[in-house]
């Protein structure tokens, strides 16, 4: 398969496109391999210039102009001083650019207005193309999956290394940092998200934030937790109890670890993302939890931590071999906690395969 | 003075706009407490609707019930299933607005063509309104600048406390990591930016990101860092050396000092931000080195981290008192290494206060 930014050029030919301006920042990475991160949507550490022809440019201020250098050999690195547009003005007239593409997704309006009066001033028409850079990342090839899985491993064994120190009167928060930390110790350069620890009533927040609650025993207590090694993303989450769950416990934990296995059943190629969704969903609403399972089943995980493809009810696509997602179905219940398990898997060409080695609590 | 969301509906009052949907994040959580985070622009944690008069709104996803009904008491809280604007339409009926504003500067340009379309069929004017939040959090209140202050005073307490364990031979990134537990154990939200730590050439990165280099005795290692505590930032950056620098070192450290000196002398009310970071730079240039010096002097800090106003030479508006700002020049030598100090400062009705406390490594 010829390699991402070729592949992109014959589509820009193709489409009468003379260049593609890249904003987001995964697609950035994927393409360049130019690893820095940016503060904010508003503090871009960089844009990338794909001509349809020729060499790519990375174009980016003065604080990354080493980074750049020694991570994107393959782009030509242009230092804009005032910002992106002056200078994307100058290389535009001498690329002699009539068609520029864009990201809509991932270009505030603010500054589409701005790029919009270039335009008008050059002049040169604007394209939206979203998703197209995204589409090429939906399918990782064997280099990826193997990121992937070593991202995946390294998270495991972040868990196995902190989980037997997690005692009772232990708050949230120094168990979110323990994990953190050993992570960056263990070799990853981030955590993907911020690690998610959750006891009791507070695991009924999906998206709780780790507080200075002390952990009890024989309460559920959510994990989650990812990080990124070279790039690629991993995603875990475990529902730990420190002694013994009572039967309630017990009984959700086992309603979901029992949804997931559904919506592993269905997970295979040539089925859209929602029929895997609705396969573990059934799952929680035949035990009359279906209220408290309010999100989706699963997202893509790559060198973003959320992307495409989705399983979701939204989803009618269908997954192909080389998709990697997750698979975590869920049950809230305000006032008493939550409980959540999640693996990743990677769709292959007769079904998946579960890229977790690791077991400890997914059954109780 | 009124609080920022009756002085917000008196401006949309005037402005014959009926209601304000706001985005950005630091502005959400400016006017309704809601402390929520988006993972990134394309996964916010809810928005504001502000009426022209009566009850705002707040519209999220289940995920962030609880935390909202918790924190955001004098919202309405609306809960979208199928994302903002299926949500937005019904409520945009129900409360009759003919003219919506909107934040340009923090709407992708995707969601903007929905948000048209949406407006085209009710039909509604869409009035893009940036920066007059951001106009009214440019100004501290008493109890904003007091927490600023216990934010600034945590991350020295934090620096006080890591700084003499830093030996030859542990990492950068051992450092960094160090630093943001220390932060997070004493009481701090989260860290305002990655903490960078970057040794020797390493330190030639203005925005360097922590390696596993080991830290060598004599050379400058830059160490920058801030952290949020109840919802207010920090940001401050050291130079130290471990063990006694060369004279090479101890010039261009005394020179940086003379550059902070000097833009803070020229910090008070009245004047354009421009006019400080030229004070500054004007330092470093007689002494050769302004190539060298090739950021701005400093930023405004507040619940976010960088905001308005900026001590830079495209600056022309007046500082006013009950601004903050960074002042932190800096040197940089590609394959040596880098210098910067900062502090903050808030601007007074005389002049300015500094708002560290701490001097060590001020002055070598």
């Amino acid at each position: 398969m010829a390699d991402p930014i070729s592949r992109l050029q014959r589509l820009l030919r193709r489409r009468r496109i003379d260049a593609f301006l890249v904003s987001q920042p995964e697609n950035r990475r994927y393409l360049s391999g130019f690893s820095a991160l940016d503060h904010s949507i508003n503090e871009s550490s960089g844009f990338l210039l794909i001509p349809k022809k020729g060499r790519p440019l990375l174009l980016t201020d003065f604080r990354y102009q080493l980074q750049a250098d020694r991570e994107a050999g393959r782009f030509d690195i242009l230092i804009y001083q005032r910002g992106l547009l002056p200078l994307l003005k100058t290389i535009l007239g001498k690329l002699a650019v009539t068609n520029l593409a864009f990201e809509p997704g991932y270009f505030l309006h603010a500054k589409y207005l701005l790029l919009a009066k270039l335009a008008h001033a050059l002049p040169m028409q604007l394209t939206p193309l979203d998703g197209q850079i995204e589409r090429l990342r939906l399918i990782k090839d064997a280099e990826e999956l193997a990121a992937v899985k070593r991202s995946v491993a390294l998270n495991e064994a972040v868990f196995k290394e902190i989980y037997p120190t997690i005692k009772p009167g232990q708050t949230e928060i120094e168990i979110a940092l323990a994990l953190e930390n050993a992570m960056r110790l263990m070799g990853a350069e981030r955590p993907s998200f911020d690690t998610i620890v959750a006891g009791g009533p507070n695991g009924a927040l999906p998206h709780a934030v780790p507080s200075h609650r002390p952990l009890a025993p024989g309460e559920p207590i959510v994990i989650d937790m990812g990080l990124i090694l070279a790039g690629y993303c991993s995603d875990m989450t475990r529902t730990i109890v420190l002694g013994a769950p009572d039967s309630h416990t017990v009984t959700l934990f086992r309603l979901v670890r029992q949804a997931q296995l559904a919506g592993l059943a269905a997970l295979k190629p040539d089925v859209p993302g929602r029929d895997v969704d609705t396969a573990a969903r059934e799952v929680i609403k035949k035990a009359g939890y279906g209220a408290c399972f309010g999100h989706s089943l699963g997202h893509g995980v790559g060198l973003a931590v959320h992307e495409a493809p989705s399983l979701s009810s939204r989803n009618k696509k269908l997954l192909r071999p080389g998709m990697i997602v997750t698979v975590e179905p869920g049950v809230y219940v305000k006032g008493w906690g939550g409980i959540r398990l999640e693996n990743m898997a990677v769709l292959t060409e007769l079904g998946h395969e579960v890229l977790n080695r690791d077991t400890t609590f997914l059954d109780l």
